[in-house]
């Protein structure tokens, strides 16, 4: 794998490549608004300037904040939007094929947050954040998943943002399914917590308790009445909320919180689809006050100063097989639309990833 | 003033205190709620239990958590509800008249979180805070004020909630001519900041810009488009955000902040008269997430390991006349429900105060 054929190296390949087509502001975006087309790509080295590389591409992450680049406007999260008809870019693995930078050569592993949804194309190589030892007995997708996006993500509300979490503490996880919810349950339940989660099915539920190790979950398509649900499971409050769904679940937190409790708030996956003045208000904020509660949110883009720190402590739980991962692979380039579409239908479990090749 | 009269010393005074008749869940509390009553108290040492003294009230602290104290539920301060029938109570200053704790001596003049809103009573004297120094050459009212919950209230959002304040900062306090907002926003000034506040008459406008130092303010009954005033004010965003009045104002600075932002969430007066389903909903959360912005609520009671910090710094800036105050004074106790429901219709300018003696 580490060579490409005499005869590739100055193939011009087909790439199929995602594109823009035109903004979706409400709604979960559609073959409308995201559309498949077929480019030339010459492999040729001197097809491309000095540094930069060609790659062509092995995995794709798919994660929430990708819908608040689709939206044609500002929506909270402040992430850049997509150009129309430029090809989208999401954080990935891929594989050097050519390249014009001393750093990286033929064959090499590399990550980067800008990883265009296409199977071949050329990148400056300053984009590429990491070059990856494929011998490291490290599966490639867990580079985007246990030590990508969600893993950083749940470390970073746990160990930074909570201050770090303290053992003993009642934790409660929204989506906790989810990627970075069941990176957060785990990391809570290492840290000597007990953790219980919010989830859409009763697959879902039995999952995170019995593969993640949550004390406890429960199915928020039917227990509807969130208060009650944790009043049942948190009769002694709670310290520590990760946030992933904003909205009514957020407000129905604040009326069970204890003092001094910490809220990382990583995503809101319940106002994604929506304009911001149509998204449900939370009306009892004044909790945050007599209960001296922090809420702080958090882009993991502000946090790579610890990347190292958090890399060192989740390699090391991956080797002691201490934290467990789930992927939901979609096979082929094609299904972009369909997997980032199922991010907001509580059809998937763990991390959403894309094989490419 | 230090001794009371012989004849004093055996008499029975006649005190009128003020009762909770019933309590106001929504609305301002009317005299259908507080009621004045009179009743007899003993001046006799031998009528009080060891460990109590007997004291007259002369200041009375105006603060608006009082209201949450009225509502007969739990209102998101989850401060203890007032007892029907029973005295309510604040924090005051008071003279001590007769003593049987060593620590205090007749003519002592004291402060407590539990003055009753009484003119004389009996109190067990660990519920006495401070002893203080009448020849100090500091105006008593100031240490309910400038050296009482408001002062401190203001000290702890700008120093320690945010963490502290950064010189150069943008700030912007809501409730600007409010008992907190007046020194909140002269401490960021002192901090080298750039202050604009808002406030409820052009009155108000003008005394927080000529007597407070702030750099601007608006009144935001004639400037109802927050977000347009926002934008004019805060050309370069808002970095820090006292925030004393929450609801529709907070979702507006939500649109404004820069990355890092900090909001202390010091009060919420727009709620207190409302249970918490009615009040209005912050829709645009996610925007803490997008900007990285910490929002944290803050009961002074639970700092008070910091206010020997407070307090020096405090005393230091008036005796260097950096800080000024601004007093509504209201006299007699039969003024207390008049100077309460004065908190919550824009038209008092500072702090409010009741002087009983």
């Amino acid at each position: 794998m580490s060579e490409i054929s005499e005869k590739m190296r100055s193939a011009v390949v087909e790439s199929r490549e995602w594109y823009m087509a035109a903004y979706a502001p409400e709604g979960v975006p559609t073959s409308d608004h995201l559309k498949l087309r077929t480019v030339k790509i010459s492999l040729a080295l001197d097809s491309i300037p000095e540094q930069h590389v060609i790659l062509e591409t092995l995995f794709i992450s798919l994660d929430p904040y990708l819908r608040s680049r689709m939206t044609g406007r500002e929506d909270g999260l402040y992430s850049p939007q997509y150009n129309l008809n430029e090809v989208v870019s999401a954080f990935g693995v891929g594989r050097v094929l050519r390249s014009r930078d001393s750093n990286y050569g033929e064959g090499d592993i590399v990550i980067s947050p800008f990883i265009p949804v296409a199977e071949y194309f050329v990148l400056p190589s300053q984009a590429l954040i990491r070059k990856i030892d494929a011998d490291a007995g490290i599966p490639l997708p867990e580079y985007i998943s246990t030590l990508g996006i969600p893993g950083f993500a749940a470390w970073v509300g746990i160990q930074v943002v909570a201050e770090p979490i303290k053992p003993g503490s009642n934790v409660f996880i929204s989506a906790a399914a989810g990627a970075v919810g069941m990176y957060a349950g785990q990391l809570a339940k290492l840290k000597g917590c007990r953790v219980v989660g919010s989830t859409g099915s009763d697959e879902k539920v039995r999952l995170i308790k019995e593969e993640f190790g949550y004390d406890d979950a429960f199915n928020y398509h039917t227990e509807t009445d969130y208060d009650a649900a944790l009043s049942k499971y948190f009769p002694n409050g709670i310290d520590v909320y990760l946030d992933n769904v904003g909205g009514e679940m957020l407000e129905a937190v604040l009326n069970h919180v204890n003092q001094h409790a910490k809220i990382p708030l990583c995503g809101m996956i319940s106002g994604y689809n929506k304009v911001w003045t149509e998204r449900e208000g939370v009306r009892n904020l004044l909790n945050l006050i007599g209960k001296d509660v922090k809420m702080q949110g958090f882009m993991v883009g502000s946090y790579l100063d610890r990347f190292g720190d958090f890399a060192k402590e989740m390699e090391s739980h991956l080797k002691e097989r201490k934290i467990n991962s789930k992927l939901k692979i979609y096979n082929g380039i094609d299904k972009f639309l369909e997997s980032l579409r199922s991010l907001f239908t509580s059809s998937n479990i763990g991390k959403v990833v894309i094989q490419v090749k």
